[in-house]
């Protein structure tokens, strides 16, 4: 099988799309989650160039095991030697073995970006290739605005990537920078560029500014480049780079390249929403292979004919990218879905229809009201297990009061009142906290805590908040996830409401009772 | 000039995307953008497929001057003859002069869809055309799944569209039905196929079930279509239909085919937000041409570059398709990015680099305890004036009070106070709300209004939140973003703090008091 390197750059190229700003915690989630879905390269950023850059570098070394680990840093700076550049120096420190270096291959940027010499510049990819190989590292170069510098003066473009080539770079990448280049100029270019440098190994990066990244960079690798690079979801600048969603299972399951264990693909829909909710983006249903509607089918002929024969509305199945069909007036969709999750939760559904008919159910209702149970384990478990004949909560709200205070010198004050009935007693308790739902989070505990003390282990670890619409008709629903541990295990819960605070509580409480239900499985099994 | 003719699908084949349902008077409204924008063809739907798609035919019909108008429909019924067909007599009684009529070109579909023969397929197209030719139609043949069946069996494929050839259609557009066929298959094919039927007029319709549609189609164009199929913002079934917001643009800038008026090109933006208005739709962002994105810079190399020439990272002038240039600041950002951004604002730094140093110095603190400026002009604007030596605020806080309150029969009331101090007065309020941040901004826009009567036009358009860090460590400090807009404009403030109510409070007065200086800018201007 034909193989095709998959170059990550969703924490650095994809990281400069608009209103997108990772935490060096984000960035090591990401970077776990595509180690574990096996792409060759993870572009992790400019080490140096920011406090955050160079705290992740730190935690990330020798973190992961499938994916190598990439530096990014543009050439040496004019007119100095590599050794003294500080960017390169930071690069070599980093920890990483490969280093991604972009220089200049057009003209144009040559004069106006960097004003100097086409022969200086030659000189600085040159000295920068050598320079990091000699210091042992594995060196991609990005050979920036490399089409339009093709356009405009071809023997100049084919010379800065010689430069590169003859100072030994392992893979030399061709970027459409600008995203402006259509498909059949991809192709006549890519083609060209192949036959003056048969042995080496070319890549292709692309932007979506004209619509075509993912064609582009199907068109190159089937021109002759053997590594894509592109971010997840499209993420990036202006239109983004191209979506390695898109890409990969076109060459896998299409074009039959390999570009990622066969095991993975099935992970994909996963991974794309998983990266959306770290952003805080709002998933595009509407994307090509894992988007919500990708394979949504409404009533009718489509319907039947699919039935008949799946292919006859979908040009692939839509199990071998972990997405689903969706039957918009049938209760089929998400099946297979509700009976995996149910596995991981070790919820026995196996030949039990109706019980999986209810949950579906069920869970259709809750999403109408903007419930989403990817990252909500832990109120998908409760609510399966409310569907029980008998399901007795371990406590009951009678009522709660959280007020925020803030005074003429600025001092703030969170104060929260819970009242619950436990066990047959009445607790009524009060807390303040950091804000008001760490109050109402310290006040259910106080209450809970005489009853429940498993509950001290529990750790939230994040929270998250979405408004879902923002309908101008309607008051607008916020969507409240929260992320606990304890010493074992992580699990996630959910709130919705038109009030923020309300839907924090559901999500808070919800996370104690998974905790609970975990430490009592013999009593809630008994039930 | 090489002609392609734009064949708009928006009212038919868009109107199946998920979540939209246009009404006639939408419908109304749409087909006159689309007609004044200059589009060949609009298709308006089935007539009499439902009441409201008739009552536009009616409506509709002489109203328009620039596009013809198209009904649509598909081949008759097995074993009848065409002038028994219900919906073919709803055609030619619709008051339009152009029909679209699909047909199947797969083997497949003939057998598990219409069960029927394939030479009771033939006869279908065949009589069909036929008929609406004697009734002076002009008529194009859509070849349903043409890519599907020419792979699956081409000489099948080909003779279907024979038959539609050879009974006098006038144009035949090859359909990507199912939107998974790849930009090299689709070059073969149409190559192939324009060489069976070099006189013929040929079209492509594509879908976005590979993110390849846009590319898709100018490949078929250069290799032999001269017609396209597409809707505005790629609106359409699962993934969507090609966008012609990328195809125009690409085809009639950079290769030179006359698509629509020269003039029509500069109203590509306007037009697609009008649709997405419209349809209620969120804009995206990040669409290629027309996002409000699309020429959105961040990186300060990037914006540098741009001051000296524009062509360094942008693959076109955003004006020859009236989008404009956004500078976005972040921590990513230089000095350029600050002037760019200031010049947008209208406040003068040009020559002022000790002002500059002072506002990048504000903002990387800023960003360093959780701000973002990127959404927040408004918030930006408002920390360069309280840079200045003198700068009044409109109001001064004393102090607020939010709380919200559960009962035990799950009613919550959401209260706030706030106490200003506004020209010397003080000001005491009280108001309740839908939730804790409504109840907030209802506060302090009546404790306001007596004093600013010019927030009254102020609407909350957007509410985001996000929580930034999520260290165990120490307090998660939370971002909101709120979005607002008069009648004029639209802006952006932020909030950012350890409690969520405090953050939403920042956003909001952020809100107002950018108002207030716009309205108020000889006042800001004196001090």
């Amino acid at each position: 099988m034909k193989q095709v390197k998959i170059f990550d750059t969703t924490l650095r190229d994809g990281s400069q799309g608009a209103g997108i700003s990772f935490s060096v915690e984000d960035k090591m989630k990401i970077a776990a989650a595509l180690d574990s879905f096996g792409v060759s390269y993870i572009e992790c950023g400019w080490p140096g160039s920011n406090p955050k850059d160079e705290e992740f570098f730190k935690l990330a070394k020798n973190k992961f095991k499938n994916s190598k680990l990439v530096a990014f840093g543009s050439t040496r700076r004019k007119n100095i030697k590599p050794e003294q550049d500080e960017s390169l120096k930071k690069i070599i420190s980093s920890g990483v073995k490969t280093a991604c270096i972009f220089g200049k291959s057009w003209d144009l940027h040559v004069e106006y970006a960097l004003k100097t010499t086409k022969e200086e510049n030659l000189k600085m990819i040159s000295d920068t290739v050598s320079f990091l190989k000699s210091k042992k590292f594995e060196v991609i170069y990005d050979a920036e605005h490399f089409f339009d510098g093709y356009i405009n003066n071809r023997d100049y473009a084919v010379e800065t990537i010689r430069a590169a080539s003859d100072a030994g770079a392992d893979i030399i990448c061709l970027c459409e920078t600008n995203g402006g280049i259509l498909p059949l100029d991809i192709q006549k270019i890519v083609t060209e560029t192949k036959k003056e440098f048969p042995d080496k190994i070319l890549g292709i990066h692309t932007h979506n500014d004209s619509g075509c990244a993912v064609a582009n960079s199907l068109i190159a690798v089937e021109s002759g480049c053997q590594l894509v690079q592109g971010t997840i979801n499209g993420l990036g600048e202006r239109c983004g780079n191209a979506n390695l969603c898109s890409i990969i299972p076109s060459l896998q399951l299409k074009k039959k390249y390999q570009c990622v264990p066969g095991k993975s693909l099935k992970k994909l829909t996963e991974l794309s929403r998983y990266i959306d909710e770290i952003a805080n983006i709002v998933p595009t249903d509407s994307l090509p292979y894992v988007g919500r509607n990708a394979f949504a089918h409404k009533a009718g002929v489509h319907v039947s004919a699919i039935d008949k024969n799946s292919k006859t509305y979908e040009h692939i199945d839509p199990k071998e990218i972990g997405n689903s069909r969706q039957i918009l007036v049938s209760d089929l969709s998400g099946k297979s879905n509700i009976i995996s999750k149910a596995d991981e939760l070790s919820l026995d559904l196996e030949n039990k229809p109706e019980k999986i008919q209810s949950i579906i159910k069920a869970v259709k209702e809750k999403e109408n009201n903007g419930y989403q149970y990817e990252n909500a384990n832990g109120s998908f478990f409760i609510l399966t297990k409310k569907l029980e004949t008998k399901y007795d909560s371990f406590f009951t709200l009678k009522g709660y009061r959280v007020s925020v205070e803030k005074n003429a010198d600025g001092s703030i004050v969170s104060e929260a009142t819970v009242k619950l009935d436990v066990k047959g007693k009445e607790e009524h308790t009060v807390s303040e906290g950091d804000g008001p739902v760490n109050a109402l989070d310290n006040c259910l505990r106080k209450a809970l805590i005489k009853f429940y003390p498993e509950i001290k282990t529990v750790l939230l670890t994040d929270f998250k908040v979405r408004v879902i619409n923002s309908n101008a008709n309607t008051a607008a629903k916020v969507r409240v996830l929260i992320e606990s541990k304890d010493n074992k295990i992580t699990w996630g819960t959910i709130g919705v409401s038109e009030n923020i605070i309300d839907a924090c509580w559901q999500a808070l409480t919800d996370s104690v009772e998974y905790k609970l239900l975990q430490n009592n499985k013999i009593r809630s099994i008994k039930r």
